[in-house]
């Protein structure tokens, strides 16, 4: 079985938005063994996306069309299908009388062109969606010899997952085979695409019936694993087998064996050993401040830190000598050293995690070119350090150095 | 004139990975004029591939892939656009040379699979790749009745970029009738989507000829305007005379006129003054540093700042006092002045800002809920505070202070 995704909007045809929805479909259509063999994106315009309904029965099982289904004249989604289908489109008066009492409930005054929304194609379930008021729809048909089946979906993401998931999740499973699907997602930190495939191709290639993709993102690694059995039992312990060999291979350059990101790591091991950390950034400029306060719950371990850009407030902040500056320069080991003690002790902390580096575009030398970073992990016993040089633009050598600060003190741990 | 592009990968068919080539292709191609109707998303497979460009040739004029053109069994693009056209592909000797010319140059060995990189589709003009191995091709063909141009460009965006940037456009500016188009980017902070449409629909409306669209995202409007005329000058003062009535409309609201983002006017303000800026940053940890911190020479301006996660840091590090927190709370309008004057002093900056608030999930009260936010703007003279009440989730939450703490600053240059 597989499906092609329609995403319907002109806005989705501009330079500055795109269909997002993709991919959430896609996890769930791929999690019940349903692969996604074609994306359409169309806009607002009747005959294209006739066309593409059309187009989109013509080779696949199973359409998902998102959007297109809102009151406005540009809303054509249902129209569209009729007309594909060659069904016709009714007012449903039920769905009309709904709409004004739910509009009522809210004390909010609907205005006629909602009605439009009402309009259901010959032969369709409808959808209620419980967090907006445009109906989605259902139909299980026969297409040119075919058994086909086609939503249509809103197209705000948090009215497409509650409706897809509560209600086109059931109609699916009652409409596919049964079967079981396994999948891991392991993750490793700092290693490049081509060399961790090198090391784990020789493993993967053994499990034919196991599907592996490597995704890689700015010093991050993401192995997917994934594995179809008529019993669930089976494809676990294949999933299960390949990933324990992978991690085996990979040793201490896995970071997450269950997708979690690098920073839910670092907080779990914080966590765990009851431990608290502060940060002292130069170049990354609150990047890793950022990441470890985008999980719910840091407060309990991540206590803070400073953004030290200038010389000053390095010394302010972390205590850095003036001298200390002046000897070794700012983006040296030294320095680095000094502000992960610096702000260990100024906060409190356990740990202390420092960086500071050359981001560019400017501020490079021959001596200390850009890409030139530092890294210091500090506690109580000891300060380690590390030097890195990386290539690119800024956002890509200040992205690296985040990513690479949080897998040192993820190391501490190990 | 109007065009599909075509993005070639099964990587792009799972839950992980999205094409973001289109984006810069769109830019390119309305540039010139040409609207993009359809986008296609088409996995590694023969048949996939060979539909989805027929039904592209059938419906477009210019058809635009992506991907597909390197060395190994899964690059099926070139076969693909053959078996599509009913032409010969044939392998180029002059390109397997070069081929190996330039690896030898480079000192390295090239496999023989890479020689099946030289297949040209009859009638093709090859497009060099100066930054990979596989070239492009281009097509300007009669299929059906009508006139159709298709290029085959590398996925790699690197490689795409370049090839279109110095091949495609002057062929295309060649292939297309000449015409003019003058674009601009207005952009507001903190104010509804739906809002702004209706303060600005009214006047743009009055101007058919501009093609105006409004994108929202977290506390940013964008609004592109784009005309087309004979005449750039003409497509211009069209333009800007609406550019100029939607900004005497919206007034303070309004932050760039000219597509930049709000952390770049903050830095531009900042700089024209001479002055500078610290940050002291609670429940945002590290977001508004990082927005000030990716824009190259931002050092001249901000000076960097704490993140005071802890009450203890927010001591430490902006001086406010134990009993301050202990009276208000550390979500509190006073705490929030206290941490903008504390940390324009510690950090000897001619501005402070500050933000504390509850992101969530956890740690909201009846008193104060989930979405509460404190901001603070000091100077020598004065310290004004602002209490915002956003909702949703975490990542919602922070996203929007950090947008609104931004905008205040930005404020007190008006």
């Amino acid at each position: 079985m597989n499906a092609e995704i329609i995403a319907v909007g002109s806005e989705m045809l501009t330079p500055f938005r795109q269909d997002t929805n993709s991919l959430y479909l896609t996890e769930k259509l791929n999690a019940l063994g349903v692969a996604v063999a074609f994306k359409t994106i169309v806009g607002d315009k009747r005959t294209h996306l006739v066309n593409a309904v059309r187009q989109a029965l013509g080779r696949v099982d199973i359409v998902v069309i998102s959007g297109g289904l809102g009151p406005t004249e540009d809303d054509l989604t249902r129209e569209a299908v009729a007309e594909a289908l060659n069904r016709k489109l009714t007012r449903d008066a039920d769905l009309i009388a709904n709409m004004y009492t739910r509009a009522a409930a809210r004390r909010v005054t609907i205005t006629p062109n909602n009605e439009k929304q009402a309009d259901t194609v010959e032969g369709a379930v409808i959808l209620e969606n419980g967090r907006g008021t445009a109906p989605g729809q259902w139909l299980d048909i026969v297409y040119g010899k075919y058994r086909k089946l086609l939503m249509m979906l809103p197209g705000p993401p948090p009215e497409l997952k509650t409706m897809f998931e509560e209600q086109c999740l059931p109609l699916l499973k009652d409409a596919l085979p049964e079967r079981a699907i396994a999948t891991r997602v392991l993750k490793a930190a700092m290693i490049g695409e081509s060399h961790c495939d090198s090391r784990v191709a020789p493993i993967y290639k053994q499990y034919p019936d196991v599907e592996t993709t490597i995704l890689a993102h700015l010093g991050d690694i993401q192995l997917n694993l994934s594995c179809t059995k008529p019993l669930l039992a089976q494809a676990k312990l294949r999933v299960d087998e390949l990933a324990g060999r992978i991690e085996e291979e990979l040793d201490d350059l896995l970071y997450s064996s269950q997708g979690e990101t690098l920073e839910q790591i670092v907080l779990y091991y914080l966590g765990m050993h009851g431990s608290t950390l502060a940060v002292a950034e130069s170049c990354t400029g609150g990047m890793i401040a950022k990441r470890l306060t985008d999980i719910p719950g840091s407060s309990r371990s991540f206590l803070g830190g400073a953004v030290v850009y200038s010389n000053a407030l390095k010394t302010k902040f972390t205590g850095v000598h003036p001298e200390v500056l002046e000897q070794y320069g700012a983006v040296s080991p030294e320095v680095a050293a000094a502000m992960a003690d610096g702000i260990r002790r100024q906060c409190g902390a356990r740990y202390g995690l420092a960086v500071t580096g050359i981001a560019g575009p400017g501020g490079g030398t021959e001596a200390k070119p850009v890409g030139l970073v530092y890294f210091a992990v500090s506690d109580n016993d000891s300060t380690e350090t590390l030097e890195k040089r990386f290539t690119g633009d800024r956002n890509r050598i200040r992205q690296l150095a985040a990513q690479q600060a949080l897998d040192m003190i993820r190391r501490r741990f190990l």
